[in-house]
């Protein structure tokens, strides 16, 4: 049988089928192009300029890893910055899942940490909010309100980010989001009818907003399963065991419809990326000019009264705790400002 | 076995469950809220205003057939103001399975026509443009140019509302698309990014723009399923025969894709149908302010240099023999001014 030969070198036999271009490409020639779609993305929307200092956020997935891998080496190479400071952290929420991928990890972030000289450190929900996402999800189910896991994941993940941002003087977080999830991102705002939303879409979203860390996300323009062989082929590891709430979250499904949708139309998951950055263009605009407020229990910026993290605290009945929590850390800030 | 009675009666047994509201409904009940569903819209939308002069497109579907039997009933009723002129018509795109489907049900037009003084007329693509839809897909198709027979018929009908509608003298063109048309809209312009057309949603789009003939989508927040009992239990025919090019149209998929959705999220068309509208309403603005060109050729208003007609013509190789029709008609026009 002959062996197609690789589209782009044309010496060595293709491993890999390319839907969205129809190259066949070798493993060499595949990996070359994910690291230059990476380097590409931080160059064309400059998500990393000389004085930063970029916090990675390490969900301990293979997504993450990658990212923590190509920006040590991107810095050791001199792609990015020689000078630009990279600090790895993670966040554990807090139930049994979450904790159980962090920690089965921590060995091989260590690894990655000392080769490319970038500190790490472990956050928890506990010590950042005084609960953790099970005391808050039972709080919440135990009332009948059936908000989803990854939901209160998502809401205090993200304020997590802020705060953790603030505390280490980062100027930007990178977020191992890939292009799958970017196009789900898209499609779930569509059917949820949320288009403000989009305002903080887009390759370098929430730039510049008081009390907001921006984020950037340097693997956006890459496929899932294209990360997944760099990983392989890299020593990163895989996730072994799938969190167990993933079933019932949405995006579960329009993973399976984009999948589908692809087989007519390899360029969806690029073309409802596109769209989103587009629809975050419009909103960023209209976004710029409303005045952020500040909740009203938390001082958080909010573009309602309250914000989301207070506002599942208050539905779970934890608000006080919470609240209590936040002026405890206050007064250790005040006593120790470091 | 105990039949369920009617949610809003209560003293008829119920026939269909609404997913959107929960609701068991009677038929009684369940028409009833579909013309009230058609009369919000209208008016909430100022659809129909005291001297316009509307022409209805009968594709003879039961959604046109429908919305034709619905604007009698309802300015025989007064609900629309009485002195309203309508006027139905059909457009003959020319190949065999539009034929068929027109041909087949001018007699239930003509009943409604006198029933409802609703004067009726049939239009073809031949007589219009010079060519019918056969001849530019096997102009297309020839040189191997792929596309659709639905492109062909939707960018050619468009262009004939708008002759039509200038030659009778309509202020409005109602159409019968329904919240599943509509959805499927709004999901086929995501995923081909195509943001611009946004700017023609809504459920009055293209309201003033020179050359252009209002359309109106009173139908539009009603589900197809609804207006199929509809029809049937007030003997509006159904389809019998399926076009046969329906099954590689992109909507086809969609479909199926909606209706999957729809078990999680029984809104989820009503929610993509507003994402549309929020989203036509930003880019209505933006479009206002973007000037009108004239085709090249044929001399229509166009946001390009060429419209999508000539365009069309063009790569079939029809575009001479169309614009010497134009001429003729033209001379035709100024010999015998109506």
């Amino acid at each position: 049988m002959d062996v197609p030969m690789c589209t782009r070198c044309g010496r060595r036999p293709a491993n890999y089928y390319r839907v969205s271009s129809g190259e066949k490409l070798c493993l060499n020639c595949l990996f070359r192009s994910i690291e230059d779609t990476v380097l590409r993305t931080i160059r064309k929307y400059r998500l990393i300029s000389d004085d930063d200092r970029i916090g990675i956020a390490i969900s301990g997935g293979k997504d993450s890893l990658t990212l923590m891998y190509l920006l040590g080496k991107f810095r050791r190479q001199g792609k990015i910055p020689r000078n630009v400071e990279l600090i790895a952290f993670s966040i554990n929420e807090g139930h049994p899942y979450s904790c159980f991928y962090r920690m089965a990890r921590v060995d091989y972030v260590q690894k990655l940490s000392e080769e490319f000289n970038i500190p790490y450190r472990v956050y928890t929900f506990k010590e950042l909010f005084g609960v953790t996402a099970t005391d808050i999800a039972h709080g919440l189910w135990s009332k009948g309100i059936n908000v989803h896991m990854c939901t209160i994941d998502g809401v205090l993940r993200r304020r997590a980010m802020n705060i953790i941002g603030r505390q280490l003087g980062l100027t930007k977080i990178a977020t191992g989001h890939n292009l799958d999830d970017e196009s789900q991102t898209v499609l779930l705002n569509v059917l949820s009818n949320d288009l403000d939303r989009f305002a903080w879409f887009g390759p370098r979203p929430e730039i510049d907003r008081e009390g907001f860390i921006p984020r950037i996300k340097p693997l956006r323009f890459v496929r899932e399963e294209e990360i997944a062989l760099y990983a392989y082929y890299h020593g990163i590891p895989l996730m072994e065991l799938e969190c167990p709430f993933v079933y019932s979250n949405p995006r579960y499904e329009l993973k399976f419809t984009l999948a589908h949708w692809e087989r007519d139309n390899p360029n969806v998951k690029f073309s409802l990326v596109s769209f989103g950055d587009s629809l975050a263009n419009l909103m960023g605009e209209k976004a710029v000019n409303v005045p952020l407020k500040r909740c009203k229990y938390c001082g958080e910026p909010t573009s309602g009264d309250v914000c989301r993290v207070c506002e599942l605290m208050s539905r779970a009945g934890l608000l006080e705790r919470y609240l209590n929590h936040l002026r405890t850390l206050k007064l250790m800030d005040t006593q120790s400002p470091s």
